[in-house]
């Protein structure tokens, strides 16, 4: 009666049953997260919560959930922080690549609940071993057998170094024609607006998917309104463009079609991961063949469940998962 | 300056860099564990703490902290509590190989602190999916592939088909020239001692290794004190076998020499897993080539260490850790 | 001055001052409930909280809250959760009566807040001690002397005893003329619908008050509107009819005459168990002998209640309480 | 194949089946417990643990655990803290009788735990609902049926209608041939040394039994060591006199006959409520009928479990339990 | 590169460096708070948050967060709770005068949550050492050397000394020519409205500030809607008077022009602390001179942060921190 | 009947009632501390305890616990891990001389409890605010005011100018005639053991007061055992020194005498702090003007106390809680 098979939200070892190689790759930051309990000042927390935190690995925690393969290159330091950030992203079936170095701390995150609507963060990252990142850690086999490679604007923000693994990553996956998709995700805690802008265009160039809110495009293109936005990115070259515009839902130019989508009315709890939760989707469907509506539809769907559930990435839905939201639960309990 | 390295303690994936196949495979059930947080009535706690239990997970969890490669396989349910045992499991860098079944649960298992020195155990595992493991569940190609197969008597006594699963196993094993290991494990609430002894001798004749503790060893043979049963064990075809005597240490007879070990002594604090800490230690050495001598320091030293700190497998050392035990905490702090 | 009196919402026991026998009896099965403490997926959690589940006990506790004395029979294992049951069952002032089954354990179920309008329960209930109730676990002498004998749907689902077991209990009932009370409360993880509705048509028969959902309505008559729904039911029988809407009130065909009364507008934290609240004060009253106004009042003032505070039962209200509903805060603090 | 049978550790409700009239009857103060969760100051204390304390709640949970059937009569408040009191002695199947004062607070006692061995309390009892304890609260029909009262110097120290009330008790006791049983429990916080010598005498001339360390019995008589002390109370007219030397044991002189046992020597983790322990084991067997060794022999045993397990009676022992004490927890774990 | 300043929120100690007399000095009462971690009966609570609750050490705190230097003047008992009291108020960086009372325990207050719009306390403040208050604890020369003597409705209620230290405070400020504040603060519990109205209109005769709700006002004068009130208080003597109507905003009556202020439309979390947060602006604006307008508008941004934040004054703003409210969290996240 | 009097353990603020200038000031960093709140690796761990951490504040709060005046000067960072040190230190009742650095982090160190008897610390320390410590952050007024001046070999090491900021404090103590007393606290993570040698046999000689481990007197001086080693220390200018030799008590040469103390015998739960303890209590009695026994005594029994509870500070003793020690719980429970 059992019809045994293999979980599609935990995907099985590399090399295991079924599986393969990672059909997305992605490199950059995770950082072991201290995270308030509570709203409240910091100082009158009595424990803070330890989990991690990155935008990349959130992407391919995303991913997996939704039933591709994917990889995460980075490097930690040789310390319990930098255990923690490996075996985190490994339970959730993301394969890890991950170089330990000896000399530098892994990163850390503090983040604060001041009001109900107020986070604040302080990062102890300088330094970090993932700041040291450089394209000898890019492991070229596993780029050249996947079938997109994710970058964000948050690693080239790192160091000198890392920036030079990014665009290392990128060249590698061109030439093997792996699809390079970017996020723009611009920090201005880790770079001015001028310096980020250059490198992001830079990348934007050699991407064939980019997403980006209306303010990050504009540090690369210049344009009002997002439409604009959309079409002036895509003019440097790559072949989709999304322009997120929150609750106002996103805006895509998508193999020289135009989409305007709504966001999905959900009550948002934590907006942190939604544009991971967005791309991932996006990017999981778009590997799968599916057509632009469907991947929009689906980006969609997956942003709203990841601002109505608490945790950058715990949260994220498995492909079973998408159709919960705004399901009653009355129907469910006492099953 | 770096000298980036891939940690011992959390090897690669499968595939990955320095990476290969498991040297050491091992099956058998994990269930979801609900573990009182204090000692007192169960009735009186407010929450239990939940986490992962498994003699075999624990012990592949122990091989790839001192630095081997390991694999588990095994079926869980379709459900959050399954996805918790193989998320955990993976998260200690062992590859798992696990069927999600959609029509049995995973295990759970209840654990009381009645008092300081009196645990008590309650299962709800009848009809588990692990209980319904079967030889097609075992990943021949992993088997084969591997230096050690180490299964217990826990498995057998799950259902039929686990047995068979077991048996399976360890005929794909000595035809492929993999060594076997077996753990006799005994569990007074999953089956009787006739039943018991009769499939254990059955394995312990197929084995190249047996672990036993003197009362399990008498379910298989006679004998008095621990020198004869290993003796009598031995006769039975193992090249290697090692009663262990809880405080007053091991009998070992291995490639036919004898050997009599003291424990080290330490101050017990959670005596449940001790056994895996040892059996993982003593065949991570062997594994590697080491001498008799050298496998039964470090299995000792394991067990040791695994009395010494909470939880089944939370706290099983790395290869680094290991001379940890008995350092004096003043050296330590505050460096 | 000091003017002592028996607290009204914590009876004395039966047989102490001012007590007497039970006015409303109820059985079935109460579980022992591990819950998530917050949204996100179970296997995040690190602790779960224990607590009990059940609907005829939840109701009973509601009964006792307002101030009736209330007996509740059932069946549990011998281990700490069964013993957890009736401890917390008892701690509310309900009368035990409750047959420790040496061979059966006690069921389980497990809560998880996928997302902050979406639960999902786990049950370990199959075979266990409730399971086994039979028509010699009915105190005849308890259900002789009440003035209300409470049934669900849910206890006949769990096996063919305790379907016989609530059969007897109801003719125990009807010959001595106490009333029959029976929420339909359907759980389709229990059974399938059109089982359900051949016993639960059986049942509504024999009950003199019957509260239902409109869906579950259905499964024994036919009809569109929940007015409809209530005549078909009073068709078979009960003198009493109320087939809940959810936010759109109740209709209630009471004696011969209709009832529409809209739902008490409130912000709902945990929907859990409002039925049984609902049911609990309706009882309550009747047994007082309100009229059918004041009963249908203070059931949905108590179903509004229950829905505004968390926990399946933890929150209902005393007496004292009702009127505490959209009371303004400001004014109760820092008397 | 179910044998059906009520749980002697937890009597069903007066007048249940198998049930009856108590057996033992206690009355006395209980107070909410607000208690320091680790060592340390309680200034640093971040949450107090909320839990009950009172010594005759104590012994009579102690009886119920071990079988026999108890009730405590009381006082509370008209608050949540009373409230807590009464369903918690309610739970562990005690019968409560308890008035419920609308005019005086439940009284507090705050517990710190300054180092690993010193503990510190504080009080906030002053003016408490059981400070109002009066003869009018002593429900005579319970006292009559019951086979044993039991009072504690503690009652009659919290005020001269409290005091009254003990005396009621006793009196009422006494005519109906019922046998009364004191354990002196000196608190200096409460009164001074000569009043309380003064009362206790009083209550030793109207007792059959009387337990009290050497310190307290020296309130009463003159005298030296315990054997001493236990022939001068015994010259005041109790039959049985039991003088406590902790980790010494206890002298006895029992229907005139002199008894002289160790204490069994165990880890003391809590010393608080090994004497509840020890009167509550001995009276149990008293009422059974057992000889004064068996009565001596279960008292030392609970007296000794009592002070391996934390709380004030959360840990008292079942029959079935008061042999796991120095069992060794290799053998249960992991059945 | 680094410009040391010393921080504005948490002023030095008296005669530190840029330090100085107190610019407000407050007296009254601080209790420890038990107060429930989450909403429910207090009875199924199984710990309770430890904490300090006093409106006059709120003012304070929140004057010391918008960088003025406060001072509070009080009692506690020789006890933890009195030091808890104590060191948190200075950890806030409030100058602390308070004299230990060996004779007199520190008050308590318990805080149940019941539902998500209704708190109920209890005390145990009944002969508290705070209540012991005196004229002999007010010392002149902290008074004296302030700008502002602030002084509330709930200290006169504690007894007759309290009441006097009030009055002996109030002349010793104004024969300094330091300005009188009161915040009328009625608290049914400790007295009734007729002594209550006596005594707070012999402060306001003799306050040069007044906050006042329309209910408390119209203990002490008559009117209507709360302008009325305002120009019935101000005809008493105060040149500023403060009339606060919740979310309706606010009505003064300042140096003879009238004010009428709108609330600023928040989500409310916990109302308390609103009142003594708006007081704390006012004043820190008045004392640093600034004009009626941009007193009145800190005090409402400050009422209307202290709503969103949870904890009676443990979220309150400080400078830096009163543009947050309102600002969209999407854009400080991730920085 | 109450006699009010200041608590000595609590100091009033500098300028209050009975207060005064600092009589021991100190200087140093104090971090802000994360720690594991069991046994187990830190990557387990769910959530970390927050506190802070700092030789030299735990010799200040140890001071004032004893009731002496003490001052504590620093530099934070602008953010909540700067306030919570403040806040933690100016709760214990002392005197905060911090400046905040706009421009640089808190620091932080991390906690890890491996085993029992094994902790490990990492540190996010570089560059922080307190390595920022300069000659300018020295309040030479607060420093000329006091009658000792407390440094420890850990501030010299943090930076260049937190070391001269240490010489530039000592010329201040010197030139005013205030006592200089160091302790070497050699910390391996900070510095090597020849730069520190150097630096710390610069101080010595400047020191009036030496504490220091055998290990940490052979970086300054050579010889064998402690008595040679506190004479070689002697010899370069300190009046009194002191070699603590960890359970085997402590060496002093004071004032031209030799002491030799033995350590009392205590179960050690906590050894971090005992060192800071011991000098703490030396130091007090010391400035009190005891004799070089009263000295040694205070100082052993508060080292021996610091090691038998929990936290680097947490636990020191008040004056009146010295004698708590050794004391038998049994005698003050349940007063």
């Amino acid at each position: 009666m059992s019809t045994p098979e293999y979980a599609t939200d935990l995907p099985g070892p590399i090399g295991g049953p079924g599986a393969g190689a990672a059909e997305l790759v992605t490199l950059g930051e995770t950082m072991a997260l201290l995270a308030a309990p509570r709203v409240g000042l910091l100082r009158h927390m009595h424990s803070l919560h330890l989990s991690v935190a990155g935008a990349e690995s959130n992407l391919a925690i995303g991913v997996a959930r939704l039933g591709r393969r994917a990889a995460w290159l980075s490097r930690v330091g040789d310390d319990e922080f930098g255990r923690l950030v490996t075996a985190t992203i490994r339970a959730e079936g993301v394969a890890v690549y991950a170089a330990v170095d000896g000399t530098a701390p892994t990163g850390l995150m503090v983040k604060e609940r001041r009001t109900d609507t107020a986070t604040r963060v302080q990062y102890y990252r300088a330094g970090s071993a993932a700041s040291r990142l450089s394209p000898s850690d890019v492991d070229e086999s596993v780029v050249r057998a996947a079938r997109v490679l994710h970058v964000t604007g948050i690693t080239p923000a790192l160091s000198g170094t890392a920036r030079e693994a990014v665009l290392a990553a990128v060249e590698v996956a061109r030439a093997a024609g792996v699809a390079v998709s970017l996020d723009l995700n611009y920090r201005a805690a880790l770079w001015d607006a001028a310096t980020a802008g250059a490198t992001l265009r830079e990348l934007v160039t050699r991407a064939d998917l980019v997403f980006a809110t209306g303010p990050e495009a504009r540090l690369v293109v210049s344009g009002g309104d997002e439409t604009v936005l959309a079409a002036e990115l895509a003019k440097l070259g790559p072949r989709q463009v999304l322009v997120k515009r929150g609750s106002r839902g996103v805006v895509g130019l998508l193999d020289g079609t135009g989409y305007d989508l709504p966001a999905k009315p959900v009550r948002a709890v934590d907006p942190v991961g939604a544009g991971d939760a967005f791309a991932s989707a996006y990017l999981t469907e778009w590997i799968g063949g599916a057509a632009p509506d469907a991947c929009l539809h689906a980006a969609t769907v997956a942003g709203a469940f990841a601002v109505t559930v608490p945790g950058d990435w715990e949260g994220l839905p498995s492909r079973a998962e998408l159709n919960l939201l705004g399901a009653d639960s009355d129907d469910d309990v006492q099953r």
